[in-house]
């Protein structure tokens, strides 16, 4: 079966939206990931099809209401594998990082609920357990826009999809390190060279280099991963 | 004059995308913001149109050319003005936030580099002084989906785009707290009720709710924020 983005959303047209171009639409035709998309607006109950009301308590904006969403969760949860993790996307939630995108691919799908407005009803997140997860922290216009940054990460990670081009940026993040810099023709730039040790074809030498390089740009731009780092290594 | 996204990219039809729709959409139709996209394919020096090269030392991917890429940047920038950041979107770079997409907004414009393949010939991220920025510890197939992200971040800020519905949760999130929960019609949902103080009236036992609400979420979804946030506040 193909890894399975269940996406609610009140804008299924963003969908696949630039997931259906490149390396990530190439796999969506061979089927090796499948987009299943359910309009919250089908599950309103009323004639006018509403989904959301006025925030109790007052404020500005409008909340998505807990029955339409309720409805729609359990929709879409009749049809999901049991391991898919169900997720809203909210700058409240969990950090999505490379960890958590090869967790998805693991289970095999997921069940992404999207926001719009100011929020969905606590209750509903509640009573059927959904986990929050945050894209950043910055307020997006909706969920919709992070559910496709988190896919275009899973995606990518899906068996058959990079081929044999496996990233050497990956492996180097996955060690806890940012990329080393890349370099190719032509040898001279305006003026500048290309690293000598680079064109030596001493490869002990350019992995030395390239791992250096790495330690001395996670030390200079990401002083977090870099302490992290350094208690892995010196324990 | 709007505010512009000059976007650099081997995907140009990946743009606007999802920002071609909802809120972000009736603004580009309403002039707030543009876009400007330039194909980086149209640098290529060579008659098959060549972008990039083996990276230099060995290694898996392909790297794009200093002298392309370059090319590429200079057309954008004499169409930019000197204000608007130059970026390029990468897993090493600073991370983005809700206070640089407040920047943003005020620069009247950016730059954005989206890059491919293994990267991007470090030598013209040198000589252009580009910044680097991420969105996030993950990997994305390539920037294009990190630019739409942070583009969504960017114009819901712009004057006229959310109008009089000024979100509680960007104010939330500005004082360093992560959003209180909201809730909404029906008052009874699967048995569970509106917390009472939400129906009470009382504008000043909602708002210190509210305010108890989000410090307890933040505290245990965000330890990092946190702590931030109790620094600030008892001193």
């Amino acid at each position: 079966m193909s890894w399975t983005a269940q996406i609610l959303t009140l804008y299924p047209d963003m969908f696949p939206g630039p997931l259906g171009g490149s390396l990530a639409g190439k796999a969506l035709e061979d089927g090796i990931w499948a987009t299943e998309i359910l309009d919250i607006r089908n599950f309103a109950r009323d004639k006018h099809r509403t989904v959301d009301d006025t925030p109790a308590g007052g404020g500005p904006g409008m909340v998505l209401r807990p029955d339409v969403v309720g409805a729609a969760i359990d929709a879409a949860r009749t049809k999901a594998e049991e391991t898919w993790p169900l997720v809203y996307l909210s700058p409240r939630g969990r950090r999505f990082d490379q960890a958590m995108a090869r967790e998805w691919v693991s289970c095999g799908g997921v069940t992404m609920l999207c926001g719009r407005f100011e929020g969905i009803d606590q209750r509903v997140l509640e009573a059927r357990a959904v986990q929050e997860v945050s894209l950043g922290d910055f307020i997006l216009s909706g969920g919709e826009v992070a559910a496709i940054a988190m896919l275009d990460a899973v995606i990518r990670l899906l068996p058959g999809v990079m081929g044999k081009h496996q990233s050497a940026e990956e492996e180097s993040f996955e060690r806890g390190l940012l990329e080393y810099p890349h370099y190719t023709r032509p040898q001279i730039w305006e003026g500048r060279e290309i690293p000598a040790v680079l064109n030596s074809g001493h490869h002990g030498k350019i992995a030395e280099w390239r791992h250096k390089k790495a330690e001395e740009v996670t030390r200079l731009c990401r002083p977090d991963l870099w302490s992290t780092y350094e208690r892995r290594h010196k324990t």
